[in-house]
């Protein structure tokens, strides 16, 4: 069982080139050597492409695989902004650039877990967690949190996880800013859930695509970030939420040097590595993001504040992310939850169905305040209230 | 064991969303609704990218996630091309983007094999499928056949294919044109493995990452194309050998629209999907790909001859891809081929040692002749000429 810091049995079966041997005397070589032994092209593509010259001038290799790992200018600013913001202290050789933080997650779950492996997943969840940890043979433990928290301030949380941890459980899957309940997990209760990890050696992955997306000046916390914590924990990001480029399947995770290298191996063994354009390209939006995320921010916030106050039933207000989530039980009348999102589509707005958010969530309703236009979203808010309140 | 047509295990361990029930029903509605059921956002990246505006007002979609099938210009792009070029008459359901030729091997195994499973391997193959099957829990069998071609046109590769078919095998993994040997395997081989692999139920998983670089107007086939072959193949290509754009991540699977339904439930838990920017740009250079691909061939042909010219030993011409592979033993004169790379890279030029390529090379070595500037690229066979005639 590869409780922490072992990893898992498949992550031995592969291993990296022959050639790897030469890459330190390559390094070493003063005058520029012939390179012939990779496959690839010293032209750049006959056809235009919609990418600016000064952008292609700046960056010769855009067309080109890059280091695995990542574009050397992005991991540096990557580290830099982690140890400004999420206290996580790391060198460039501790984070690795993924295809979007599914393929991080992926990859933690292929790297950590041997069949019949649990991971305790606090719920609601992301829905592709629980196939990921399928995937890699490993067996999910769902425990409701987030919903609770919001209803009891001071939630007895280590109680809660200690009942649920077994002996094949190997690791702990936390998500903050929660996507869907907006929960943003307050440093208190962080800290339980890393004294529990160090206490019974377990993986922490720790899931905060919405960094950058908690309102109300409310603090962001990276459990990687608490004592003792950094190598236990796989912290993982995306340029697909705060930074809106979902289209480019871009992330990263920061973890140990060991880590970062077996996750690593199983990369490019999934896709080999993630897009170099798209890494030159988020540089300068990561450097600049005082520019542009505060205002961001305060703007999801007031769009959050619009659209709970729009809403005729209860909710709780959402701490982040761009979700509102509800238990929709008092409004089911009889109907079941999916005759009622049937309805909502017959009023002219779609939600998403608790249930892919974890097995105790089946009448819950997950609506996102920022995937359509302002107005179009308050529209929304009225057509749910008259499928609500029917 | 999932012969064809059945699928790992593994592959019914994921399933769609619950959401998903919903989307022919959203489809039909004729006023527009109001989308809150997704995660995403209504505005545009506050911030500039090197992208032009001409291009951002054609896809306006381009930061956002796609259909993980794909962007339906660039599937219906493929569909036409394959038609006109590979003789694979496809559906735009058949075909589906993968993040590089890479994903959609890793895929194949994943989807493909259940612990134990062998994989007949044509050697010297791609380094990292070894590790794909390894991976998924199959077993590489290695069958060398590539060289063993050019040493002998007649060459009897039914009875070499048959003799190292076990009751274990469940798929042959058969790549052309051939890195790193530069076979173009012809249609009477293809013919006789397609033969074999009906008869035995055998899926073909058939990398064709080459496609587009065969020199001397030879025909690349598709094994797919041949009679009775298509749904029991998995046809790959990607962007990033003719195309030149590695950089972008982006190839793509053709098969039935079962085994693409399939090869996607995995891909959604490793990645999510391709990249929409990348779709977006990739339609242009492929719907035009007459206007440059021949020249581009053209000239790689012209910088094969040279480069082959060039060199003072015995190597097999390539007939297509960008590689000369060639047995180093005679060259070796008391050294291991580990010394012999270190004394290329003493010269100034980089190879690649063969054993990366499979059990039966560790003394061959591999030369990419396009790589590196045209000049340099002939600066390296004096280079070389030295080392090996030493």
């Amino acid at each position: 069982m590869p409780r922490y810091p072992e990893y898992s049995a498949r992550a031995s079966l592969v291993a990296g080139s022959v050639f790897e041997r030469f890459a330190a005397k390559l390094k070493q070589q003063t005058e520029p050597y012939v390179k012939l032994h990779i496959g690839d092209t010293y032209m750049r593509p006959p056809f235009e492409l919609p990418l600016g010259e000064a952008f292609l001038d700046a960056h010769p290799t855009t067309f080109q695989y890059c280091n695995t790992f990542g574009v050397g200018a992005l991991r540096s600013t990557i580290c830099e902004k982690l140890a400004q913001e999420n206290a996580l202290d790391i060198a460039s050789n501790q984070v690795m650039l993924t295809s979007g933080a599914s393929n991080a997650l992926s990859n933690s779950a292929q790297g950590l877990l041997d069949p019949g492996d649990e991971v305790l997943v606090l719920t609601p969840a992301w829905p592709f967690f629980r196939g990921m940890v399928r995937l890699a043979g490993g067996v999910v433990n769902e425990l409701p949190v987030y919903m609770e928290m919001y209803a009891d301030r001071e939630l007895d949380l280590a109680a809660r996880v200690e009942s649920a941890i077994t002996p094949r459980t190997v690791a702990i899957y936390v998500n903050t800013p929660n996507n869907p309940s907006g929960k943003v997990v307050p440093r208190e209760q962080l800290t339980v859930l890393a004294d529990i990890a160090k206490r019974h050696s377990l993986w922490v992955i720790s899931d905060e695509a919405y960094d950058g997306l908690a309102f109300d000046d409310r603090e962001h916390v990276s459990i990687g970030s608490l004592p003792g914590m950094f190598d236990q924990t796989l912290s993982i990001f995306t340029f697909s939420k705060a930074y809106m480029f979902a289209g480019l399947r871009l992330g990263f995770v920061a973890a140990s040097e060991t880590t970062i290298a077996t996750l690593n191996k199983l990369m490019i063994h999934q896709l080999y590595g993630p897009t170099t354009v798209g890494q030159h390209m988020m540089v300068e939006p990561m450097r600049r993001r005082n520019e542009w995320l505060p205002k961001l921010r305060q703007h999801y916030q007031q769009l959050r504040d619009a659209f709970v106050g729009a809403l005729e039933f209860d909710v709780h207000q959402p701490e982040g992310t761009y979700f509102v989530f509800f238990d929709a039980t008092p409004h089911l009348r009889g109907r079941d939850i999916i005759q009622v999102v049937d309805a909502c589509i017959d009023q002219g707005v779609s939600v998403a169905p608790g249930g892919d958010f974890g097995t105790h969530f089946e009448n819950h309703l997950r609506l996102c305040f920022t995937a359509d236009d302002p107005e179009r979203v308050l529209a929304g808010a009225s057509r749910l209230n008259r499928v609500m309140n029917a």
